[in-house]
């Protein structure tokens, strides 16, 4: 059997309620130990304070590698690692400051305000107190290429590298959630280098977590002269959800058949044989959770779902999705298969409840793992605990539809 | 009171698990009655034929106010009314041919198709038939500025115009919904008119609902000649989602107090006076949704949530937005609010039940309605039934939290 990643578990209090509701699922990738304080990344006297901190860690990131300790662990550096690519104080400048001065010839490297990890409270602002965490994006480019490759020479050592391939899924679950927060918000920023509204570069403020369109620009000035005023821009004025990071709902799914005995369950044709999953597909604009697993299940698998139970959720950092979880009851006249509507799948099925468990015991294997020595002839490989399929899938075989409310 | 459009309710089967699921709540805004096929969009032999076919009908929307009826029922038209601006054969290329005579001098209009009205299966195409539904955005713009005036001057008449100001949340529910998913898709296709990749313009494709970043241009090219290749983008190879919709997942909750006897309810200080509502906040990159309402009460009101329930979603087209309605109970030494983290909220505060079941009688209204004259010396004004706010309330008021399981 894989190893299961401890999973954090939310302290059980005694109250009526707690019980009442049941307990939740924290699925990998969510469950980060840090608090974000979220409200302090616009204020750079906190951010120089926290960066100047020797209880500060940073996780360097090369092309969406982290850099770890092995596969299975990240190894965070000191400020003085990162220092000859961000400089030593990178938020001495106010946040206006540092839009009045852009430069759109000029690059620079994107700095993450990951959080602080409370349960060590080296350093204090106001009442907040805890080691800070950030994160620098050295990946080498542009004007920066240099200093990038610098600072990679230096921190590579004996046992540390930038882990490569694969979706790092054999970290501890709460470095899972750092690597999850650091690899979405790095890959947004990377795509996101000009402004969809005006096709002008933008650049990177609220310590990694917005773009902005700045007005000005310091490109081609001589030193001391004024900054050009750039084309007008419609994000600059008004409400706008533009230059915010983008999370993209999408449902994924363990449909029942309508007696609750079988489980709908796909494949993809390039996955490996026998390798089976739930049905996922992305919430549209206009949608209700419930919808879209209704019409996703339809148009991938013909079947015709009625009642939806929302499950849990995961953040899944591939790039930027936020799995949520359902359960869904097949309408007792809307079981039959039919892939003539989204040609995505290449097979639908609805398996025994004998199967999946056989399944979960003997054919657990991530997508770029071989198949398990277990896996018996005929059987299916189904995907591993760190995976919302499986633990959706787990749910229902194990109790999920039983009379004891489970949420 | 105000009065309730009427919600779509889900037929119930009588099967053992409906029963044991309860019952789902279906908010505003979603329980839409087309079929979005969304795998045919990119089918113009299937557009083509919709679009031609006489039981087709056309939302048009300028500067995002839908063409009404009076202010409560949407007004469509026929294939006629916006033929000087679209022309007779919108889908007649395809896809692939629109992209490849892609010229970035010349704007058209988004066209949008909606969906197929299975109730009234006027079309037919292979196996799927029902009236079409398809809008278009005749906001004048750039080189089609004349005709899309030529077509509003056409369309208002006697009773008919666009509605302007407000949240149109008088449709009935099933109007709200086609609003919804046409509304959210001209704001982002009229919010993003360039690539976030490389800067230049992009083009809307699959019936509106994806933008592509064409490789040639025929700008300034001579008839016949070949087009010119623009810069290289790097949203035109791999996996990207920068050219999809975006929907903003946002948590909203009803917090209970450790002993389920109050509820915690805030308010902004550009509300009408004594107006409370639940806490939200958008999630981030990395966090589940348990987390994010965690995190959010937390930041907006200094209360520490244990235990949280999903308890229903709604899409709100304001502009993007997947509202995640949940409820949350504060852990027993949790209580204590506190401002000081994020500004956003004048006050927070614990109310009893009692106060706010008298809300929920008489303090009914929405944020641009006048106080409603029910409304007494000292009590509260919430948020009406189209708001998740209101059924979040509501269900924890009236039951949520008893033994019977309602999830």
């Amino acid at each position: 059997m894989t190893s299961l990643p401890s999973l954090p578990v939310l302290a059980d209090d005694d109250s009526m309620l707690s019980r009442k509701f049941g307990r939740e699922v924290a699925n990998y990738f969510s469950g980060s130990p840090l608090n974000r304080v979220s409200f302090l990344r616009g204020e750079h006297d906190f951010l120089n304070k926290a960066f100047a901190h020797p209880s500060a860690s940073f996780l360097l990131m090369n092309g969406l590698s982290p850099l770890g300790k092995g596969r299975s662990t990240l190894a965070y550096v000191g400020r003085d690692a990162v220092l000859p690519l961000i400089g030593p104080e990178p938020f001495k400048q106010t946040e206006a400051e540092q839009i009045r001065n852009f430069n759109s010839t000029v690059d620079k490297p994107v700095i993450l305000f990951l959080g602080l990890d409370e349960k060590n409270k080296g350093f204090s602002f106001k009442e907040h107190s805890g080691n800070p965490y950030f994160a620098v994006d050295v990946t080498p480019r542009g004007t920066f290429t240099e200093q990038a490759n610098g600072v990679i020479q230096t921190v590579e050592k004996d046992g540390i590298a930038f882990i490569t391939g694969g979706r790092h899924m054999n970290l501890s679950a709460p470095e899972a959630a750092i690597y999850a927060q650091a690899r979405a918000l790095f890959d947004w920023n990377a795509r996101n280098p000009f402004c969809g509204g005006c096709g002008q570069k933008t650049m990177s403020v609220n310590a990694g977590t917005k773009r902005v369109c700045p007005p000005t620009d310091l490109a081609g000035v001589s030193e001391g002269a004024e900054p050009t005023t750039r084309a007008e821009c419609p994000t600059r004025a008004g409400v706008s959800n533009l230059s915010f990071p983008r999370t993209d709902p999408t449902v994924i799914m363990a449909v029942v058949s309508a007696d609750g005995s079988k489980l709908l369950l796909g494949r993809q044709s390039r996955w490996p044989p026998s390798m089976f999953s739930t049905l996922a597909g992305f919430l549209e604009p206009g949608e209700s959770i419930e919808e879209a697993v209704r019409r996703e299940v339809w148009e991938e698998s013909g079947v015709r779902v009625g009642r939806v139970v929302i499950h849990s959720s995961q953040p899944w950092p591939y790039p930027a999705n936020l799995m949520i979880g359902a359960v869904g009851q097949a309408l007792p006249d809307g079981e039959k298969i039919d892939l003539g509507n989204d040609p995505e799948l290449e097979k639908a099925k609805w398996f025994t409840f004998d199967e999946v468990r056989e399944g979960l015991r003997n054919g657990i294997a991530g997508l770029d793992e071989p198949a398990p020595s277990t896996l018996k002839e005929g059987g299916i490989r189904l995907p591993p605990h760190t995976a919302i399929a499986n633990r959706l899938i787990d749910a229902v075989i194990n109790g999920f539809l039983t009379l004891t409310p489970k949420i």
